[in-house]
């Protein structure tokens, strides 16, 4: 049985500076994909099905895999999990034994509706997509508009882009990893997940907060390290976050989501700027006339 | 009939700097869905099929579809497709006019093997994922390695981050879109593509070439402005690309995937510095001893 995989892989790496040459080790983000099985029961049968497969840094594989789950409306808090676990299957390679988790879903939950995971993947309705339909979809699935009286400080979220890369180590930073954080209004981190990918690092924060009864996060912001996609913003609103921040730009749906279901959305949060793209009411801000 | 969306789309945003705020206009990158189905004719029979939804930036949509079933191994050149068009059902409406593309298989061709692309997402095989057995399914679909003489020197490796950014506009290289290029070894940008998400800016610029007619792409460089994932790699070396290289890091399997294929990966390319994690003979440069 191999151990479990970690986070870096060591690497021999030409480190090239200008006319130079060394060689030497260097860390590597670890990716790996990750299927994601989900078990239920139904009446006297049972079932087990792959919903995904991702590829990700290993760890928080549980916080992942329920994060997910919870993203696309098959989990709504942790009683309705009966168990997570790496999958035993006799099967399995050694190569595969942490590959592979098993979400078993509380038995009065009976069949879930996986019908939205696969219209994320395959379609063949003759409807076709936009972006009003993708946000029509998710009102189908009563995701509802989130109801916060959370107030936060200008100055609180410029401290937040620090803080977020003060909890990764120097490799992530320097553009390994993908970070994504939960902070009070006092801008104090509540907790951090790292990923190759950002969707995946913002499943693996939610995972762990559902898993710990935390849901809905009515009373805390997300900070994400690079841009903000509709889908970062639909995790936001399913798992009640009133404020998502980042670095970088979000993009068009991504705002078009947030001000339909009432999120704060904070782009380009750089030194002591940023662009506030909707709900602009939750950020306390001196106004100075220019 | 809506007009084709485009690129970005102008939004109201609340700069705040410091103590001030001001509210102005910003643009936006357009994030989108875009439906990719599949036809074919198997004898008398015919058929259509959704195979993908992605998110993107509109436009260059015809080569984005060709650069995915490239990638995915559906076509293999030009030649493969009968026909890429935007859908133009009855029953499609005006806002899902520009985002269906339908590609239209040669009919000798027959019924095409989805089966890779279900992998991706849903697989019911007991025998679970690895990065290893990822690789191993790419040889299954007889990807081989890249056969290449190209060489390029160092000094136009550490020039290639500043033609790509050079090729994107203001707005794009603040964060708001990913870029690709493919460059020849003397440095001249060939073609860039741009978008929200880093593998259709990827699968842009390969289905271009592809459309185009000049797959393998043997004597070319993919410079990202990102990081490296498994499967920018895995597009590389269907495309018949020698050389990656990025701004940012590699992700462990992708640096696998790079030895294994042939390919020279390039990663943290900044200023005058860079790191080779795989390939490192295709790069001539002056070797000083430190």
């Amino acid at each position: 049985m191999r151990d479990r995989p970690g986070g870096t892989v060591r690497a021999r790496v030409h480190a090239l500076d200008g006319g130079s040459e060394i060689v030497r080790r260097d860390d590597l983000a670890t990716e790996e994909p990750l299927e994601i099985r989900v078990s239920w029961r139904s009446g006297e049968a049972s079932a087990t099905r792959t919903v995904a497969v991702t590829m990700r840094t290993p760890g928080a594989d549980f916080d992942l895999a329920a994060g997910f789950l919870h993203g696309e409306g098959v989990i709504a808090g942790p009683d309705d999990l009966a168990r997570i676990a790496y999958c035993t299957d006799a099967d399995l390679g050694a190569e595969q034994r942490y590959n592979v988790v098993t979400a078993s879903l509380r038995a009065s939950l009976g069949e879930p509706d996986l019908g939205g995971l696969e219209r994320h993947f395959f379609t063949s309705s003759a409807c076709g997509v936009c972006g009003k339909a993708s946000i029509e979809s998710l009102r189908a699935r009563r995701l509802v508009a989130v109801h916060s009286g959370l107030r936060i400080d200008a100055s609180v979220l410029f401290g937040l882009p620090d803080a977020l890369s003060g909890a990764q180590g120097l490799f992530a930073r320097t553009g390994g990893l993908h970070a994504a954080g939960l902070f009070t209004v006092d801008g104090e981190l509540v907790a951090a997940r790292e990923d190759v990918g950002r969707h995946n690092a913002v499943d693996k924060l939610i995972g762990w907060a559902l898993l710990e009864g935390r849901l809905p996060l009515r009373d805390l912001v997300l900070m994400v390290s690079g841009r903000t996609s509709y889908e970062i913003v639909q995790k936001a609103v399913a798992a009640g976050v009133p404020a998502v921040c980042a670095v970088s730009a979000p993009s068009s749906l991504a705002v078009a989501m947030a001000e339909e279901f009432g999120v704060t959305l904070v782009g380009f949060l750089r030194g002591r700027r940023c662009n506030i793209y909707a709900g602009r009411d939750r950020v306390a801000a001196p106004v100075a006339v220019r």
